[in-house]
């Protein structure tokens, strides 16, 4: 399907559930997608960092892409990750995410090697220009380690390279600012980029982006409440920016359950992803909440302080 | 006098003006105090990174904060900044700002050495237990290269020894969980530190960070535009976040202004700080906009396109 | 073949040559390996960074490889990187490097995602028991931004998960650590783990490694000049320690040609590997000096003032 | 006195013992002085990080400055370190130092603010003229959050800005450049700046620095055995690296020590510098082993094993 130009709305990373020999669950993954259109999600991102998709083999990408776009039916649009190092292999992955129906890219800038703003730019130009489909530029310097400059987002909002920004910096002064850059509030159908796209991906200061003028939100707590986001983005775009910030609480109090994890005994994708996915199968979404090799499991007191978070929120109603 | 507790509203950070010799100029400090006042501020910062503490001798730094406190003669309160690398030499400089008037305290981390969060703690407690004068953290990985723990702020909060953060890691979204572990919007009164004051430093997300539950702002940019900042948080307190973001982004256009001073020919303190000075020289607030050695001087083509946007953002109103 | 325990001398890291449409050009590489075991060297290193493999697609891996183990003909063994971002990937890599004959494998630590020592030694393990090869930890922080602790490295060596350490993480003083704890200069036959083997990437000061008790180098540079590094060993095995040194200030002055490409136009990458590649193509090795996509090619101003760095250094003798 | 030049051998960071209130014990940093003396150091460096000069008081480092030189008495050159954020800070403390009598200086790039090579030279250039003492670079990224570029160095050699540098970045191959720059291991007095000293920090790898030929070593580990670094030192300037490495690997084993202070419960600075002070206590050369505030102290388990290793040393001979 044709992506809607901007692209707004909640468009969470959908959790990647595995069996118990570490393959792609597709039944749970179908029924997570349920779960989400039940949410009244606007579009699904496949193979995002919160998908494990750099835990994922290219045939478990496949796999799991292939089960997003069936079950989605073009209900929604599905915007897929290519996330490698460099142009070269991210340009098989796009190939392969073409072939297998998705409706957008979302590709980083190269990592790994030490690159330079006028690679990237080359980066994503050639992206576009090899496989036809809206691209979406994804900024995580915690993943990436080099913050997309501002002035080249622009760039290439401009000259029609980019459909839109997933950003992940945590830099909110810096996407203020190219928000602003961009036609603010009001003004992005008079800017400079009128169908360009901007996404948070900084699920804790959601109402924040939409007041500043962002267009949706790619929320990895979005899997565990789908519905939560899609109430506060309601209440951003009738202007009840009160009840907002009110939903916005209630999802920070919620997304303590990535911490139940200890940090002395796990990195911080076993902790958080461990936590989505478990949440997941206590609300009966998903088989197993296992993350993938090499992370480190939750053990039972995690999983339990998990449903007390879970029930504190709202989110499980079950004793 | 008293700090209000919590402390709320708009606090700049207030420049320090240099004659030609590299002095304080103490006739420009005081005109810039009236120009706050005016402005309607809520108090005042004197030696932070936006007064140039860190370019100050201890004399210089004595005649800024004795002439900042003399100027503002009680009308609202003076935070002084206690910048120096460990304990020992902030407590110097604690002990002289309390002998020079000062309201409140503002202290780093220790920062050069390699610390650890016992040792920020036992930094803390003794600030507070030695020198008799409210305490208020300030968060600057920029500059510190120490990111204050969320959990170490909410305990020294807690128990009495900090009445305060300055946040200016830019991380929104730890933000955010400090705030609704304090409480959240509606429950500072009702939380765990009733009397603890979450001031921002990010002065391009300020609507957000009022909208999120912060008490206030320590905006550089206001020593340019204070009234404009005054407003941004009128409008916040009466929930019109609508015109609170307008007021943002017009103030988001204004801080172009640090740009203006070409990241090849110098670092970002001289631009940024250097176009503050200049802002107000044109302003006719301070006689010169020199900023302190080793610091490099705007040109004249940076300064007349300060003057240029100054008159966009209807600061200036002169041709 | 087997790898000699420990392994030790001069190997290293195999350029990748492409053609004119940015495919491997085999013929150049048979050419340079060819070229590198004409220098003496003791092993071949291929897919490593200086390889490109983080811009060669998998097919083009398999080539490279295939080509350079079939040239090797068993004359010296050959390792493989096997770089990719996580466990199951890095298997896929790892099968396909066994089934191409490679006598060893090198993988890094995960990178993009956020790791932890635990999951650090899960990976390293299972990739051990999975492909039944030697295999080298890969320490190279610029690229995976964590580093390999010292201690986490001593215990895989010690049960025998690591045959090796390929250390680039530039922490010389660390390194000596290591070294001194695994028997130092005289001990390692009678140390907690006699056939481990630690080789330093860093090409500069191959004379100090090898004088704190290193097996040997695995130098990019090594592709330009391999005799220069091998008498490098030779004068140092001799205990010519003064010999050694001036032939590591040799190489040094040559090292300059990764300076010739600006920092301003261009990544570090494109630089030094451009470099690299361009100094084959000038001593008549490989066909092209181009480095693969994104990365910006060397300009004719550069390319000559290699010619003449290789002159001075030697290393080309026709005018 | 004058200093050599280029200055050249041990020149130990001089640990600054306390006593129980915290105030510089000048009887014992008067025995620590002699001790180093009589293990033969070539010239003391005091106020430097392991001095814990970021720790102490204007007074306190007046106190100490003028012990040192007074016990020194022109036996040995005494540098004063003039650590502080930027130049005026810093020109206030190479006054002091001047007036107490020191040879020469020793001063960082500015930390803390937002620096530039412009900025960083602009700065060295006014210390050196306004304080007309043999001026020192201090390049210690891990405090100061900058590394010192190598081209600038070399142009503040070349000028006669910088007698020398200590460099203690780790970046063990750009010292190597910058030394091969200089004339390399047998040509610094036919090289483009011949009186100037490259002296490492890093105390692990003293060996391999002087046989890349740098001047001499400001090792922290010294103040605890001064006379194994004369030796290695010693043993360099006769050609015989093999001892100059054994007697290096042995000082390797007793840096063990710095880790004796768990990391859960302290920083580095507690760890490695009460590490060096406790060990100078069991010498009977100080009276106490205490860091200063907010430093941890060590316990005495740590304190049993520092003894231990002093023993495997030989440095400690009493059971």
């Amino acid at each position: 399907m044709a992506l809607a130009a901007p692209l707004s709305g909640v468009v969470p990373p959908v959790c990647t559930p595995l069996d118990s020999s570490g393959e792609v669950d597709t039944a749970s993954l179908a029924r997570l997608v349920e779960h989400l259109l039940t949410g009244g999600v606007h579009g699904l991102f496949a193979l995002g960092s919160t998908s494990e998709v750099a835990y994922l083999t290219d045939a478990q990408r496949a796999t799991a892409l292939e089960t997003v776009v069936r079950t989605a039916a073009g209900r929604v649009p599905v915007l897929a990750g290519v996330i490698d190092t460099t142009t070269p292999r991210v340009l098989d992955h796009a190939r392969s995410a073409a072939a297998l129906g998705a409706d957008g890219l979302v590709a980083t800038a190269p990592f790994y090697t030490r690159t330079h703003p006028v690679e990237i730019a080359r980066h994503f130009r050639r992206i576009r220009s090899e496989v036809r489909l809206p691209l979406f530029a994804y900024d995580l310097p915690v993943s990436v380690h080099t913050k997309l400059a501002p002035g080249l987002v622009r760039e290439l909002a401009e000259d029609g390279t980019l459909a839109g920004l997933k950003d992940s910096s945590g830099d909110e002064g810096g996407l203020r600012r190219l928000l602003v850059a961009l036609g603010g509030r009001h003004g992005r159908g008079r800017g400079p980029a009128p169908d360009f796209s901007v996404l948070t991906g900084s699920e804790l200061t959601v109402d924040a982006a939409l007041l500043a003028g962002a267009d949706g939100v790619v929320p990895g707590l979005g899997n565990v409440d789908p519905a939560g986001y899609v109430r506060l983005f309601d209440a951003a775009r009738a202007g009840d920016w009160a009840r907002a910030a009110e939903e916005q609480e209630r999802l920070v109090r919620l997304f303590d359950i990535t911490d139940v994890g200890p940090e002395a005994d796990m990195g911080r994708s076993s902790s958080a992803l461990g936590a989505f996915k478990d949440a997941l199968r206590q609300l009966g979404v998903v088989d197993r909440g296992d993350t993938a090799f090499p992370q480190v499991l939750l053990d039972e007191p995690a999983r339990h302080r998990i449903g007390q978070l879970l029930r504190e929120a709202g989110v499980l109603r079950t004793p």
